[in-house]
């Protein structure tokens, strides 16, 4: 693993690491059949992760993945489908506490104004866009991500919002099942607890073929 | 309240109750302030119900009423907010047993073809889009609807698909908080049983003004 070595500009082919800095995004191409990681570098930071089709026709769907698993989380060996009801990713292994979020829309603008934010406050929702720019594409979608690391226990009908409790280190792996652009936000929110009030950078980590 | 008065092509003026023939969907335009009930017929019945804002430019979004409201389904007393987080209905009143969901996307075409269904089983995302056309109006998205009556009991971590609990005459009620577009497809699913593997018809019911 080379750190530092992918741009967004990377395809498949590259292995290494891309580090998503601190309350920013970034995206990679990824193939049909490589592993991808995130990583959680310093702990208790939450990770919105996005995935297209590489012809951005069709995204990953919570919703979709929710009913195709008959479960509200992700669950390991399981695969994430897009709004077409194909699968996109597997969730191959996860060597963080397990806790993943599909119930929670990414931050924009919007939340961070009725949280009395500042107007500019960072948010995973620009965060993708930007990712998505910087890799030469572009969306008129946010789909509801999958928040990796997020801390979301159902209790009955009632959630709640608690830090991460990632380590450092901690990583969770998918597999493209078929050509995708997947982007990483590491999530800007500091105002609610999700990040234990202080955002961390993540890093993907683009796994070598088999 | 007349029977069968209203038309996709009425407005919000015109009081009474429009039939949800079983398998099809049917819109209204309901103005900020007015109230619409959702209504089952002969019981047993889900109802996708679709909100947009008069212009079309935002959507219920049930991703960001999950955010805003810290619950998994809806709540009496509570609103439902679109994509950029505004409140665009309040659920009013209820005499349903009360089990509606918000975690499952509208059955497409996709969705019946991995059940095995032949090609042509009618769908809610395609009776959205037919009663967004009759309204004059469309969308190019199929958000996650409201389903109304539609019985998924959460256990753990795990989703379970059962027959709706609804009584002949069953209720819900909204009020609408800005003018909007309303759309309700009586769900046509027979092969999953959340009809009780008989659709059936619904009918919104647009109330007096107060």
């Amino acid at each position: 693993m080379v750190d530092g070595c992918l741009t967004g500009m990377e395809t498949t082919t590259a292995e290494g690491r891309m580090v998503v800095p601190a309350r920013t995004g970034r995206g990679v191409r990824v193939a049909a059949g490589r592993r991808v990681s995130v990583v959680d570098l310093e702990g208790g930071q939450v990770g919105d992760v996005f995935a297209f089709t590489a012809d951005m026709s069709e995204h990953l769907s919570a919703a979709h993945t929710r009913a195709a698993t008959d479960r509200l989380f992700p669950a390991q060996g399981r695969h994430f489908v897009t709004d077409r009801r194909r699968p996109i990713l597997a969730l191959v292994s996860d060597t963080s506490p397990g806790r993943h979020d599909m119930l929670i829309p990414a931050c924009d603008p919007a939340r961070y104004a009725s949280l009395g934010a500042e107007p500019g406050h960072p948010s995973c929702a620009e965060n993708l866009h930007r990712a998505l720019a910087e890799l030469g594409t572009a969306s008129p979608l946010t789909p509801q991500p999958v928040n990796v690391f997020m801390h979301i226990p159902v209790d009955g009908d009632e959630l709640r919002w608690l830090p991460a409790t990632t380590r450092p280190g901690d990583a969770i792996t998918f597999q493209a099942v078929v050509d995708c652009v997947f982007v990483v936000s590491a999530c800007p929110q500091d105002l609610v607890d999700i990040n234990g009030g202080d955002p961390t950078p993540l890093a993907i980590d683009l796994l070598p073929a088999d």
